[in-house]
């Protein structure tokens, strides 16, 4: 019996492959390396889920893998027409990151609310400078994005009292559709973007969005940095049209040392981690090698992208 | 008729008293004035609450109020011997505090999970370092102090997802007695101390117990700077017996320019802000009004402090 092959992109090996000892051949690859051996490859593991090498790998030369995953809730950096056209099978890390980056929102709402960053800013000039804070419970947030990610965001805001409302790309029940974004976001204080990129999401946050948003608010970006415009971002917060924010996703990761947005009034810059708890790597190992035992046995996969809208859709 | 007299001791004028206009003469004072004042008083409202000149008051000359009020949770600026063994009456602003000092903590609790306070400083430094943060989530905190703060504390966090233990004077259904205290915090990922001052609080964080913590533990102090050794905290953190901890209140207020803390490894200093919500000061005066109505009425004040206790008791 041939065993088959397994191909990880990535510089650093994934944990927890161990187990495929015996059942799979496993080679690794970087991004220069990836056109060359894609053709062996049955079963492709992104394990680098920054790199961009696989859109370029279809419709390529010779045979592409049956079944490509990437340690990742979002997809959008694998996607390409081509890849979505084809019959290749995508599943995403989906379930990994929903309760951390809803612990990290919370974390940087009651920041804004509690002035934490200037707080630690105060500290370092020794300045003993009290003021007063905002009350969280009793304030409004709209979450973009009803995924699983969207959701754990909702459900830990609303333990803390704060009133969440939920925008996804279709209306269903307790999930509102995009026609009611701007009056969502127009009385939110906290506004969430925690949607996939896709071409309905890209660049979603312009400064219309912005114009809506009350002064008051606070723009919480822990998606991918292509939702958001980021010059007119930085542009709202210079006008004061909104009274801060955080992002976590830049268009250009890592954040370049000469970008205006490092010390740009009221935002606070964070290097995409919302998600990345202790043994996140961990976890997204395991859950590659359960997803390739069901594979391996011809189970159906679960975590199947849906290819043409970008996410994997449903509850 | 004769009008009460109402004496208010603090610079600022509080809030809401318009409401007293035709019902009683209202004087105010500041701490050098109070000596002179104290026996036309019928009522003292201690609204500067960081006063200390109410403690060298009792038992002085001539008459002293029947009721004194502090527009704060703590009474130790204000209890002394002679006060605690008197008739008079004394109240607090129990509740105001709860919800907002629940939400300071769990800021408090949730920047150190995620390493908010690095963020900043690695933004200040335009520094792109991704970290793994910790799970909040499935994390133990020991509360110490059983009111209402504490309670609201405890159930904060435990929306969260974090199991909490309470630790009170005395031991009672769902409050751990303080013979438990060391084995709580021992296991404690947070420890927080919310405890009023007395003789039986104080400096009860110290060398021992910064010992028994884990190597991982965070120490949150939103009580008075006085339940706390400073100096043990500040071995604890040079020679990470703990992993970090946030102050809100300290010995001495404000912290000294040239205090040693401002800058101490892993600590973050904010200026005794846990609870003051925009619209406190409004909350404070419409509270005592309350009282003062009650007062006038004949009936009974609540919020009574049990004065060799130093605190209210019960629920």
């Amino acid at each position: 019996m041939t065993l088959p092959t397994l191909l990880v992109l990535g510089a650093d090996p994934p944990p927890r492959l161990g187990r495929l000892t015996g059942r799979a051949r496993v080679l690794h690859t970087d991004d220069a390396g990836l056109a060359a051996l894609l053709p062996e490859a049955d079963v492709l593991l992104v394990w680098d889920f920054r790199s961009r090498a696989v859109r370029d790998a279809w419709p390529g030369k010779g045979r592409r893998p049956a079944w490509v995953h990437t340690a990742s809730a979002g997809v959008d950096h694998l996607l390409c027409p081509e890849l979505a056209a084809s019959d290749t099978v995508v599943t995403n890390a989906r379930g990994v990151f929903d309760q951390p980056m809803a612990e990290y929102v919370a974390a940087l709402v009651l920041a804004a609310a509690k002035d934490l960053p200037r707080t630690v800013g105060l500290q370092r000039d020794r300045v003993w400078r009290h003021r007063e804070t905002r009350r969280v419970a009793g304030t409004r947030a709209c979450v973009v994005g009803s995924g699983p990610i969207g959701r754990a965001i909702a459900a830990t805001l609303k333990a803390l009292g704060v009133t969440p409302a939920l925008v996804g790309r279709v209306p269903r029940t307790g999930v509102h559709g995009p026609a009611d974004l701007d009056r969502l976001i127009a009385r939110a204080d906290w506004v969430i973007a925690a949607a996939p990129l896709t071409e309905q999401t890209r660049g979603m946050f312009d400064a219309h969005r912005f114009g809506v948003m009350q002064p008051s608010a606070v723009f919480v970006n822990v998606g991918r940095g292509e939702l958001v415009d980021e010059s007119a971002l930085a542009e709202a917060l210079r006008r004061r049209w909104i009274a801060g924010a955080a992002l976590d996703a830049f268009t250009t990761e890592p954040l370049p040392p000469d970008s205006p947005l490092w010390d740009l009034p009221g935002l606070l810059v964070s290097p995409h981690m919302s998600g990345d708890t202790v043994g996140w790597r961990d976890e997204l190992g395991a859950q590659f090698v359960d997803l390739f035992e069901r594979w391996a046995a011809g189970r159906p996969l679960v975590n199947v992208v849906d290819k043409k809208r970008g996410y994997v859709p449903g509850h």
